[in-house]
């Protein structure tokens, strides 16, 4: 009777790990949401375990974007807790040489992505704790050896589901790369001189505010509080394409309608803003390494 | 041994209580879809309960457009059942001094949100059965005080999470507000003299059919049948924009292709389409207060 | 004792089942994301049944085109394992007298839709084993007879739902059919004299590749290998659009950028691309039966 009650609750505990104690699985690509290349990923990891939590990031990443793809990488994934497997497939050289790898962070994670820069930032900010290059004899969907255009489904969504679903283990991903990773060149923010130098990472497109590289840390060193007025000067390729002062604000709602706010953002990055407008619409500013901003008091 | 079996079962079902009875937990934003905003509140929730079950009823509402947030909670929320969690993020004035809410309605459904207008229709049809204050000094997401922008991340989706799997009760939210919320303006249809007036409240925009507010009850007083036809006229700030008859159908295909149709949206709202053409998009007709609508036999 | 313990592991056993044995069900539509009619169909099927795994195809079909509908399932179908659920809803004759259908192939999927074409290509991939009518009045949300223009969420979704949770067997569906299903024209690729020619199904629209009929069977009898050179026709209603040689590649990395590609897609089908750029958009090629297109060495 005791071995019945036994095996019973063997059997049990083995059920309920297999329903709940996958992973998260959280994909971003830039393949839009128009066709079905996303819900082919899914159909693969679902068909390795109906048990997974599957969620997106976002696939509205532009076309062949790598910067913006380790940038919503990095905007998102902290948020998320431990164990969780990202699949990032932002991928133009798809088929080439370029390695696949999985990225075991220092916090725990885990990013399964072709190595084409898309890891620079959470790498940076998450710490690495190894890499794997993804053997695809191994870990590869059955079958889909004749196609080379879509390693999201066939390697990617793939391994990223076994690694989620604890059918893999991070070890049977494949070899430890020793040799580095490719990292995307980007800019720290300088403070000299009671001025702040930075650039104008990304668009919070939604809204059109300007997202910088300046961090909290920099940014404190012009010990303002809000309610200060800010030196504000925003370049394109070394050309002043605006200088003004606004005031420093906790959130938008610190100035008036249409008036221009100088804010820290969600990742706590100095950000400027048009409180219920579109300071980059107005202004017509964009984003990336070209773009540069300067703050004064 | 009847003790083992007893705890056993205690413990199993406390198992598959965890896995299997969270609420939903629905969310609702003006971020879109491009960037990491949505999935830093979904990794917060998963964070919460690895045994939520999260959707998304929509993220494009248009920025900053309360009227369209309440829209959507009302046109979806009844076709969930008792106990869903809904998070509604449209919050221009977030980190201001607006109070954050959860709505109990009288059907058992639960709002969190901003307590803006957002709730003004779901407060109608279902009724209010109690609201509360968030109170932020225990309903918020550890360590995010820094930031003043992202109460979606911080506040609502973790309140929501904790409230859908019942980490949290509805008591526990915070203190009961007994001064009412914040009510958007709106019209309600009038009939009169053998004539309906209603305004145009929003577009099917996918297809650009027009949704009035005539309600079922109201339309029932001019005594159409299907086949029947209506004079209609649509008006914006009063001067005509159009002016002809149509057909009452019970569906779009009971005109010819092309034709105009008058019908009941499946919300049972009498609204105005073409059949397999857009009727907002030919006659370049829009929505709000300002854009009413005149019907007669 | 040992009753009770038969009656905990069968009370388990159904608790298990309910919790962890629905099959997924997934969503396709051309309603859009931007409101609140996706959401009203999930809520329907979470309604149904709390435990089902509910996924989109996509929703952004464009409005009516029941041809893209069939091919978006055809796509991402086969990468769904067996049992899993299809609800698609591009419905232009809703309310109207087109039939309501649940086809189920001979791979063991099943999918629930209007009869109006969009089975056409799953059909004949994946096989009829049988398609059954929906009987809507057993097989329809309670209380939704008076609305006539959306059986996505009153019919599709919650039928798809109960068959997903197991609620209802095929069988309950309703009555076989056995007059066959509408079918959409299509064309099949042609090979004679050294010349292979066919159609554009489709644009892979996020990067505006062409996603031809032509599939690796055909495409197999010019006996081309990758680096060999292609002779590239491409006609709008007989009209040369594009004639010029390319590289057939095995992936769009194995021509520099910038530079006409010729590859076999996910599919496996012929496709056209830019090496980091978009054919469509270059040379204004669209889809369809009138868009021809015409290979050889």
């Amino acid at each position: 009777m005791k071995r019945v009650i036994f095996m019973l609750a063997v059997w049990l505990q083995a059920s309920m790990a297999a329903l709940g104690q996958s992973q998260a699985l959280v994909f971003q690509s830039d393949f839009g949401l128009k066709d079905g290349a996303v819900a082919a990923m899914k159909g693969v990891a679902y068909g390795v375990s109906g048990s997974l939590n599957m969620f997106d990031l976002t696939h509205e990443i532009p076309a062949f974007n790598i910067w913006e793809a380790a940038y919503r990488l990095n905007q998102a994934a902290p948020y998320w807790p431990p164990g969780t497997v990202f699949v990032s497939v932002v991928d133009p050289g798809v088929g080439s040489e370029r390695r696949s790898v999985v990225l075991k962070t220092k916090t725990g994670h885990y990013f399964v992505t072709p190595d084409n820069g898309t890891l620079t930032l959470v790498a940076s900010s998450m710490g690495i704790d190894e890499v794997r290059q993804i053997d695809e004899t191994t870990n590869r969907l059955q079958h889909s050896q004749a196609s080379h255009t879509f390693h999201g489904r066939d390697v990617y969504a793939y391994t990223g589901a076994r690694l989620a679903a604890g059918i893999i283990t991070f070890q049977q991903v494949g070899a430890v790369i020793t040799t580095g990773i490719i990292q995307l060149p980007y800019q720290r923010p300088v403070s000299e001189n009671g001025k702040i130098r930075g650039t104008i990472d990304i668009l919070d497109v939604q809204y059109g505010n300007l997202w910088t590289n300046i961090d909290l840390q920099t940014f404190s060193q012009l010990k303002a509080n809000p309610g200060d007025r800010l030196n504000v000067v925003i370049a394109h390729e070394g050309k002043t394409i605006f200088h003004d002062s606004m005031v420093y604000g906790k959130t938008f709602a610190d100035v008036p309608e249409g008036k221009n706010v100088a804010y820290l953002n969600s990742l706590l990055n100095l950000s400027i803003a048009i409180n219920m407008g579109s300071f980059s619409g107005k202004y017509r500013v964009g984003s990336g390494n070209d773009w540069t901003i300067e703050i004064s008091r």
